[in-house]
């Protein structure tokens, strides 16, 4: 029996149609309250979960981050955000994949388990297994006393408050968040960073709240694509670095609620065997938020357009003239560092998946065949 | 200007109705071929093409195989093969991702690009970059003097002939056999499997070509199959552990050649959405050849099957009684070593790949949009 500490009130629907709706609304304010507790005035971050000194984070000579589902995609984000900030070599693994290989875990790895309910099977398993071999265990979670947060030696808490909507919005982008804090942490500590350099990227991450709701303020230009689009039999995502990861978590969201069989790919991979399925009016979701990734990814864009493609990139406003000559329509994210793209870019697939479910007349907050917290294996 | 050594004669269709065709039937000559000149009569593996002493070898601290499309695919059964035998880490990147990040690269670091024509565009510039951090490079490659080949350090050449249809088999598959290769010779240097333990592997290694030849000689029931099912719009292959793998180059297959949008899963990963997209009579292809994963397996399958899909299961001879419990329809392979099923069980699903794209009317050896070697980034 563990300790809910949200009111049951406050998950109540609040006048939005849907739980997924109001969830994706509460994002800015999720975000805040899982960055305020662990910055100060100064920029400083304050992880009193993690309790490592500079000397046992030097131990450790790499990071193992277990996950399903949406938290492996934020897991995937968090992988480049340390291994940028902290450059400590870190290996994502789907949790039902890791627990029956035999991996290269011990006493020098630090694991960080990620799964919103704290309750996942599969991620409880894969903790286990790496406690049995001796690493330390961090868990980041949205319910507190659940069995995930019990078993870890460390415990971070996202502040997304109760998420009812069995597609994953909020606990997602607070997820990503976490790890944002953590990479730069390990910075700090390790002196891969200056703590000037950590305080200008706290600075840019508490904007982040503010450009998630110009983004949501959008929302009625991604439901008048939606309703245009929603009657696609196959949909691609795009993207290289992390727009791969965002073009993935975007992909799933579609996936989950819509029906659709989408696909992320990574944008390089496409012209060897998925650019084979593309026919005219096919849509494929371009992510093109990376600066040094920029000119390769309006090249794919092209190709994709050559074959009959109906492309909708994703990219920052200062960009969007340009995009637009290779897309048929542009949906613009607030300008942010490279790193933090992620937390914002995502937010349009939400949006689109959302409209696009409620078009096609899906369950949204139930989709068939799935469950909130996966506590089977 | 390179030296081709093949004869021009040697290329031709041989009575096939595809290359495809054709090049799948040779699969036992050019697993054997490759085989062959690096093994001895006491079933010692003889690697000239590796010139590294024990002591070099000592000096990595982990390999990465970076690669594109099937090759990639080839690329992850080796990581499961060399960490298996040898216990050294190994990951797995795909070239066009590697390239333009900020890899964990150094002169500790075997770097293995694989790439059936040695001219792939992205492999290449992955391995300027690797060389440039100052790894030691070793390529995997078909062509006799290819551009790869010569910017290697060294170089395995896998014997498998002139391969023309767009959609790789017998290069695959001795891309795999050359991984197992250089795993069992790795784990021999190392230290970590004895030479009698070697000498075993390897007799295994020596009866594959037939095993490959019996799974061939079923093509009339993969052709029935294929038959009753080329009019799928959406196609799903599940797996564990290496299974996942080799659906994921099954899948792969099918897309490139049959454009219908096919998708490989984790089968752990199911649940966390795509389970959603299941309707009565879809199909799901499922790998069952991992010993320690069949429990997980036949329970995944089930899971499918309550949800409508027909499921197609590919299993070990010896298992097919019991899976064909929870299956519509069971291929079999002959039985092996479980390190060694993806190279079999990759077979039935080329042919039905192929079957399937046939029945479609599709042009098999030169399907849409694709290009054999992609040469351009």
């Amino acid at each position: 029996p563990f300790h809910v500490t949200w009111d049951i009130e406050a998950a109540e629907k609040g006048g939005y149609q849907h739980f997924m709706l109001k969830e994706m609304h509460e994002q800015p304010k999720a975000v805040k309250d899982t960055l305020s507790p662990r910055i100060d005035d100064e920029n400083r971050i304050l992880l009193d979960e993690l309790r490592l000194t500079g000397e046992e984070l030097n131990h450790f000579n790499k990071i193992t981050i277990v996950a399903c589902g949406t938290a492996m995609h934020a897991g995937l984000v968090g992988k480049h955000a340390i291994e940028t900030f902290a450059r400590i070599p870190v290996e994502v693994e789907i949790a039902s994949e890791f627990r029956y290989r035999d991996p290269f875990v011990d006493e020098r790895t630090l694991l960080i388990a990620v799964s919103q309910s704290g309750e996942t099977a599969d991620t409880l398993a894969a903790l286990r297994e790496a406690k049995a071999r001796g690493a330390h265990v961090l868990t980041i979670t949205n319910v507190v006393g659940s069995r995930i947060s019990r078993e870890a030696h460390d415990v971070f808490y996202t502040w997304a408050g109760p998420e009812i909507a069995v597609a994953s919005t909020k606990a997602y982008i607070t997820q990503v968040v976490a790890l944002y804090l953590i990479g730069l942490y390990l910075a700090e500590l390790k002196g891969t960073m200056t703590r000037q350099q950590v305080g200008e990227k706290v600075a840019e991450l508490k904007t982040l709240p503010d450009k998630i709701q110009q983004i949501l303020d959008q929302q009625e230009t991604i439901q008048e694509l939606a309703n245009k689009q929603f009657n696609q039999q196959s949909v691609f995502f795009i993207g290289r670095g992390i727009d791969d990861y965002t073009a993935k978590e975007g992909s799933l969201k579609l996936k989950e609620i819509s029906y659709i069989h989408s696909e992320a790919i990574a944008a390089g991979e496409l012209k060897h065997g998925t650019i084979a399925l593309l026919e005219e009016g096919t849509l494929v979701v371009a992510l093109a938020t990376q600066e040094q990734l920029y000119d390769k990814m309006l090249s794919n864009m092209k190709e994709v357009k050559a074959r009959g493609a109906y492309v909708v990139a994703v990219t920052e406003e200062p960009r969007a003239a340009e995009v637009a000559l290779s897309a048929d329509v542009v949906l613009t994210i607030p300008d942010t560092h490279n790193e933090f793209t992620p937390a914002l870019a995502v937010v349009p697939l939400q949006l689109f998946a959302y409209y696009t479910a409620v078009a096609r007349g899906a369950d949204v907050d139930k989709p068939k065949n799935l469950a909130k917290s996966v506590t089977v294996e």
